[in-house]
């Protein structure tokens, strides 16, 4: 099997190149890339653009800035991401979430959106080049669905308004919620209408697009199946260009009945680095300390998220499409794309899984799709803007909220509920938290989850069962905050009771040990000695043997018994070893048999 | 055996009373009182109070606080103690550790050092009632003796110059350091041979008792130990008082040779509730908040700090005392000793190491002893306060460097060495970030053991042993952070090679699992199946086995492996459980051999 792209692993196999290629993993497909991936690139970056350029307009609106910082936003990560990406599949660009967050962080000034991306590009590359990739392990799943749930639904609720036509509203969600339905009696026809048409053109092209069977096998059929798909896919384009029409049309005609776009810049932006300090309305000049103090943990949460969606993007498209990604990396993609981004205006931007979904179903071949897509991206901005002027408001609104009702996942819960329950308290902090300021569900979610690891740590399960001796068996491993609670059940179970009791600790889950915990049993082993009874390890794993005073306690007897035990530890492995082989005999002989019957 | 003391548990024993007595663990103890309990008492109240006077005089000198303040936090703690402790030995005061950490945050402002006691007792107290005792396991030894190194140095070292009679150093340990040397010249001669020659007296006494054996039991060598215990535990109070004998004779005769306490207000302090505002020397008023602002960590310090340090010593004495104590109801005593404290102007206390030995030793058999410390220590301010004038401050100095020496212990870096190298690092953290801010030691270390074990989860030990298929033996728990390792070294060792193989993951050390894990695990089974090769669990605890898709992978194969597994399990157990049998048969013999050769 070919695949058209290598992973940051395979890229380091050879010697002399092999630096060079993992920085830039272009160096390792473009050499091998032939005309046959071009056809598909280009078909995949053609779809794709067609897909963000009405995205792209609309997250701008999510992101309270003029919709032409939206486009601003999405070339310049095809570029980059052909020389730096580790996936396939992956397109950078604004996102629903990234719009927000930008939104609640800089309140839609686009002199601070460009910093913003600046300062966040440097982070991200900063953490490439320390390879603090790792951070993500601890951001669990449940965090990511509270997250991306409570996500979904603000953003959704918030184009809420733009298809009810409706003006002052506030931001903040509790507000967003009651001003919505309050001024619902204020709502214009026109936008409404045209929304909800738009909303049930794209649901039922969604729809009609994820029930194409592909059983079928005959031209005529095939062809269908192809405009369907072609017209499905294209469906932002389609939407928003048929409703702009529209609104043209009654416009023409004097009738004034659509929120529409508004004025537009035309051309690309300019190329400058982002100002470092800002003027106010009233002409105060805000200095760059002052601005990066107002950020505050904007800067701690976004370069993280933008890495979070973007991996947890590549990661799930790797997977399907059987390739691996290097999460550093990528991180070190999304960082140039926003330090260059940042010098043409766009705020930050990171993989869009809309978009990313689109490319792959494609067939994209390579990352230089991305290059098609960022072209498209340039046209509009420098031939199509006047036309912009006729989209209406309502129409966006319907592309975003058919884009993150996805996200909305309500079966994770009853997933969680049946796998561990105590997932659901992150999950629910998370997406509790995110309502109030979105930032903080990250943060107080992955707060719980460290909390409860720590506390799963301080309360290991201990297994205690009556063999003549009293035998505790931990059930997980022993570390510093499990001490005192291993030393309490200890007293209460053994020590306190009259007569006193001989315990066996049966450690054979431990596999490392501190300088607390050594501390404490010595501590437990002198009060066993005062009672006159006995405190024996069992199952300690030699290279901790002798840190615990065993033998001490048991001597010879000690020993013969761990040989005894070894023995018989070795049996069962040459036992285990047998069994495997059988299984994997018996398992072959299952597949063929059954390729075989079929 | 009679146990003088009763623990929290077994107090809850009976049922109407149970509450009440686990919240005043008195009611358990003076019931039962009897006479021969208090001529001991009496004894050790007495001999705790001729060394609490000269220590509570030396520690306000560290706190930078007149030296009556040190008497002040010294006599609550013994009546509230009594009513509301649960080890008959410690004793609550000021300390070395809580004078230096009140220093630094207060800065030698008496009203704010009580407001600070007011603030840190309320918290200690709602901690208590919220029963946060178990927050402590959380601090592991390292931290602690790192902690207390830095402490007893940067305490030692701050008397040098005191002893050496210089004038006009600043606090921060660096420019201490700097100046006591630069100023060396400047020192007086009086101070420096009589700070030495306390030193030196100190020292010899407590050498003189520790080496003093009890072999011998003839009744004139008898009486000699017990002239010689007496004089090496009063040695503070003789010593200091030896010192202002000589400084009131030199000054008398108009020789002003040594750096005398000087004048310091006598009497009881007043009965009031410290001061909620402040007011500079130049005018300004201080509101409440800006004081609380500007103690800012260190409300969450000290009150951790106070609640560690006599935690640890009552921990310390109750296992060599044979007793158990309760974290959370010892909370509640400092908490409501600094509460009641600020009203008598003390700063904030806790237990002491040293006087809690010198009490234990005298053989104390309830806290009622406190009460006679108390009423020294008050009589001491009611009338001994004039003869506190001549107290030379090197022969306090003398008395804290003796009081700190011992808490330097450097062996402890050669264990940890040799049990578990990675807890130098919070050692060393703590200890290095001591000397920055005292307070900030505590932080750093408490942080970096917190991530070494949060580390720990997310890079387990994996076995990986070539046995026909690839065996995998996870060596602690599986949680989520370390999914992600996990998936990458199986897609390195088995996914990504080629031919690619099967895999048997051992998780008989994994006893719970979470919804991350369970996601990434689906993921790869649907890898291996993609590439026609087994992912096998084995080992997997009951509780976990339906979450794990094991039955659809091994069908009934897998069910026949685990009945063998289960099998051979029960014989292992029964072998262990008649091998635990005969060890203790054995060990029974021994001993009882042991004895009768003895």
């Amino acid at each position: 099997m070919e695949q058209p792209l290598l992973g940051g692993a395979s890229a380091r196999r050879c010697c002399s190149l092999s630096t060079l290629k993992a920085w830039l993993p272009v160096l390792s497909w473009l050499p091998r890339y032939r005309l046959k991936w071009l056809q598909m690139d280009l078909l995949a970056g053609l779809t794709v653009g067609l897909t963000t350029v009405p995205q792209a307009l609309a997250y701008a609106e999510v992101a309270e800035l003029p919709v032409q910082f939206g486009l601003y936003s999405s070339f310049m990560g095809g570029f980059i991401y052909t020389l730096l990406g580790t996936s396939k599949d992956v397109t950078l660009g604004p996102t629903a979430i990234m719009s927000l967050l930008c939104a609640s962080v800089v309140g839609g000034e686009p002199h601070r959106a460009a910093l913003l991306s600046l300062l966040c590009g440097l982070i991200q590359a900063g953490m490439a080049i320390l390879r603090l990739g790792f951070l993500l392990d601890f951001i669990s799943y449940p965090v990511i669905k509270g997250f991306t749930c409570a996500a979904a639904v603000t953003i959704g609720f918030s184009q809420v308004k733009n298809i009810l036509g409706i003006q002052g509203v506030p931001r903040e969600f509790v507000w967003e919620v009651y001003y919505t339905f309050y001024k619902i009696p204020e709502s214009r026809v026109g936008d409404v209408v045209l929304g909800l048409l738009c909303l049930l053109l794209l649901v039922m092209l969604t729809y009609m697009k994820s029930s194409l069977g592909s059983e079928d096998d005959s031209t005529s059929s095939r062809a269908a199946r192809k405009l369907v798909w072609t017209v499905a896919t294209m469906r932002n384009a389609l939407v928003v260009s048929a409703a702009s029409l529209v609104a043209f049309s009654w416009d023409a005609f004097g009738h004034h009945v659509f929120t529409l776009t508004g004025k537009t810049t035309q051309g690309l932006p300019p190329f400058q680095p982002p100002p470092t300090s800002d003027t106010t309305a009233n002409g105060t000049v805000v200095s760059f300390g002052e601005i990066v103090k107002g950020f505050g943990g904007g800067l701690a949460v976004i370069p993280f998220m933008g890495l979070l969606e973007s991996i947890a993007i590549a990661k799930a498209f790797a997977s399907q499409n059987d390739y691996r990604i290097n999460a550093n990396q990528e991180l070190l993609a999304i960082g140039v794309t926003n330090v260059m981004g940042s010098f043409v205006s766009a705020y930050p931007v990171t993989g869009s899984f809309g978009r990313t979904a689109v490319n792959s179903q494609t067939g994209v071949c390579t990352p230089a799709g991305g290059i098609v897509t960022s072209i498209i991206v340039l046209l509009s901005l420098a031939f199509l803007m006047p036309a912009f002027y006729y989209i209406p408001k309502a129409s966006l609104a319907a592309v975003i909220i058919c884009a993150v009702a996805p996200m909305v996942d309500y079966r994770v819960v009853a997933k969680m509920w049946r796998i561990h329950k105590l997932d659901l308290l992150p999950f629910c902090v998370t997406f509790l938290m995110s309502f109030w300021e979105v930032q903080y569900g990250i943060i107080g979610g992955v707060a719980v989850s460290g909390v409860l690891l720590l506390y799963s740590t301080a309360r290991p399960q201990i297994k205690v069962s009556d063999q003549g001796l009293l035998v505790m068996e931990l059930g997980s491993g022993l570390s510093f905050p499990a001490t005192e609670y291993l030393s309490h059940v200890i007293h209460t179970q053994a020590l306190q009771v009259s007569p006193p009791r001989s315990v066996v600790l049966d450690c054979h889950h431990v596999s490392v040990i501190d300088y607390t915990v050594v501390s404490e049993l010595r501590d437990l082993l002198r009060q066993f000695k005062l009672r006159e009874v006995q405190f024996i390890f069992s199952g300690v794993q030699v290279s901790l043997r002798h840190h615990l005073a065993t033998k001490v306690v048991m001597g010879k007897n000690y020993q013969n018994i761990e040989k005894i035990h070894k023995t018989l530890k070795k049996i069962l492995k040459t036992i285990e070893k047998k069994i495997y082989k059988t299984i994997e005999k018996i398992h072959k002989t299952i597949e063929k048999n059954l390729k075989n019957y079929s």
